[in-house]
């Protein structure tokens, strides 16, 4: 039988899951999808290539006179995807779906930042009794599966501390300020123009989404309740080219980078100068991630944190692995 | 209630898996121990601290009239965990005491490349069929969870191709000679007083362990069938200072890479010269990969690629992952 999927949200990474969906034959469904104007309800699997050219000519995935949480309510599906734009301050309206469909039995995997970083526990609490899975590797990281390798992977370790490059455009950024001597300003400039930065950069470079990610590390992996203000934050929206240089000179760079060390409380984001050759001196939009933990030693990962496909990755990655947990039902 | 488990290896990784076991509460006892001279079986639990004591004073880790096969046979347990030393050419008797505990419906976790690359087609079949897991993390990698992310991570892509500096040795003999200007010979004689090196090196020093890696992971992530005959093998043991000192000067090193890359059937194990920036680039006894996928772009993970405790780490992350998946029972 086939994994029946429900959609909600279809900007970039929505179309990264159809796009997958529609190319590779995993045996998943798609019986609804919904953006926030439209939606559609299909048991019989909707056809995802008209769904798309729909999408691109009518900017509509559906009929205007469906919504949203009609789709999450009353479309038949086992997993609810949700990948509708992160709220980071009030998590809606995605908390509200994900708890819905929860409610209902069925799992859940969120690209999402916002109800994981705000509302994890209680919504993990809320899986947990239903006998469902909540899964979000896709919030961090991008494409490395670094929440399956925390959760599943290094069983056993106690993860001492966690160091991680987790914005790619601050990252892009402070790659071309490097190499190119590019000014602040250029390099954000340079980033919009090709996409990797937003018209409003501001909760990529004061360090605002480096941050959230680590309260969602520090809340599904250490289980430590901290929000979003326990976090130090400093950005790179202040960084001049001159400190970039006398870095360069020693040998280093400048990197913005997160740090997770539970036993000393640091839970903080900044920019650090570190050696040229230190393994998170990744390039470009690149992110990176070193685990210290007390067996496996440190762990060093690496690979692209956002992208279309890149993240559909991780949502797929999760899709696929609730099937192979909960085998036997689909 | 607590998951059983049953050692047959007190090795190296054996002994790791036994330090961890005592010295962390993870809800798992130990039903039964064997050694190649000698093994004991109590339901109730041994007491791992009395048994490295014995082990380290007589040698043995119980009574020589109970001997490894009565402990697979007849040890009440969950998971049966089979460390004990490889062989490559056979892939006995772990192979049969792994056949044994699957027929018996018991999980297997092993650290043992011989039953993996010479009959994980076979045992795998057997596991599934049984509805127990066979899992191998420790094979390859070290404390890389590297099987875990081809097998569960990465569900939904097509892993195109796999690049790995997989053999530690290796690796510090080369780090070795690039970095002081050392002999091969002098290299290998460093490792081998620092136990980075076995007596006899031949096993490493010429690719044949770095290959039979490749095997497992042709075989488990890929299915190819191939055996170590079909893979293309070249060592570091004629790499002389001068080939080293060459790619210096050119800002480059030599490593010792194995490729996997089924399009093109490549399965090849040979040093290459590689630029001093390149991922692969890792320096001492450290392993690394790089994972070129259809979705999640390219992938690099570096950690330690051996030792007990990292060894261990990785057999342990299998019993946890088990215990996760088939909960219920324990």
């Amino acid at each position: 039988m086939n994994l029946r999927v429900a959609l909600i949200g279809t900007g970039a990474v929505g179309r990264g899951v159809l796009s997958v969906l529609s190319s590779k034959n995993l045996g998943i469904i798609l019986t609804g999808v919904a953006d926030s104007r439209s939606g559609q309800i299909n048991p019989d699997g909707i056809r995802i290539p008209d769904l798309l050219h729909q999408k691109e000519n009518t900017g509509l995935c559906g009929d205007p006179s469906i919504s949203a949480d009609r789709v999450v309510n009353e479309a038949p599906y086992d997993i609810l995807v949700e990948v509708s734009p992160t709220d980071a301050e009030s998590g809606e309206p995605a908390t509200g779906y994900i708890r819905k469909a929860l409610d209902r039995g069925c799992h859940v995997v969120t690209s999402n930042k916002g109800p994981i970083a705000l509302k994890y526990h209680e919504l993990e609490c809320q899986a947990r009794e239903r006998g469902v899975a909540l899964r979000f590797e896709a919030t961090v990281a991008g494409a490395i599966p670094i929440i399956h390798m925390l959760q599943d992977s290094l069983g056993g370790n106690e993860v001492q501390a966690l160091y991680g490059v987790l914005n790619g455009t601050c990252n892009y950024i402070l790659t071309r300020m490097a190499e190119e001597g590019l000014s602040y300003k250029q390099a954000l400039d340079e980033a919009r123009s090709l996409g990797y930065a937003e018209t409003d950069p501001t909760y990529d470079v004061r360090g605002t989404d480096a941050a959230i990610k680590l309260v969602i590390l520090a809340n599904t992996i250490w289980k430590t309740g901290i929000r979003l203000r326990d976090i130090h934050v400093t950005g790179i929206d202040l960084l001049t080219e001159e400190a970039i240089r006398l870095a360069e000179e020693q040998d280093a760079t400048i990197r913005l980078i997160g740090e997770i060390v539970p036993s000393k409380n640091i839970y903080r984001v900044s920019p650090l100068i570190i050696p040229r050759v230190h393994p998170l001196t990744v390039k470009g939009s690149l992110n990176a991630v070193i685990l210290r933990t007390d067996l496996a030693g440190d762990l060093f990962f690496s690979g692209k944190g956002a992208g279309s496909l890149e993240t559909a990755s991780a949502v797929i990655g999760d899709i696929i692995s609730i099937r192979e947990r909960y085998a036997g039902g689909y």
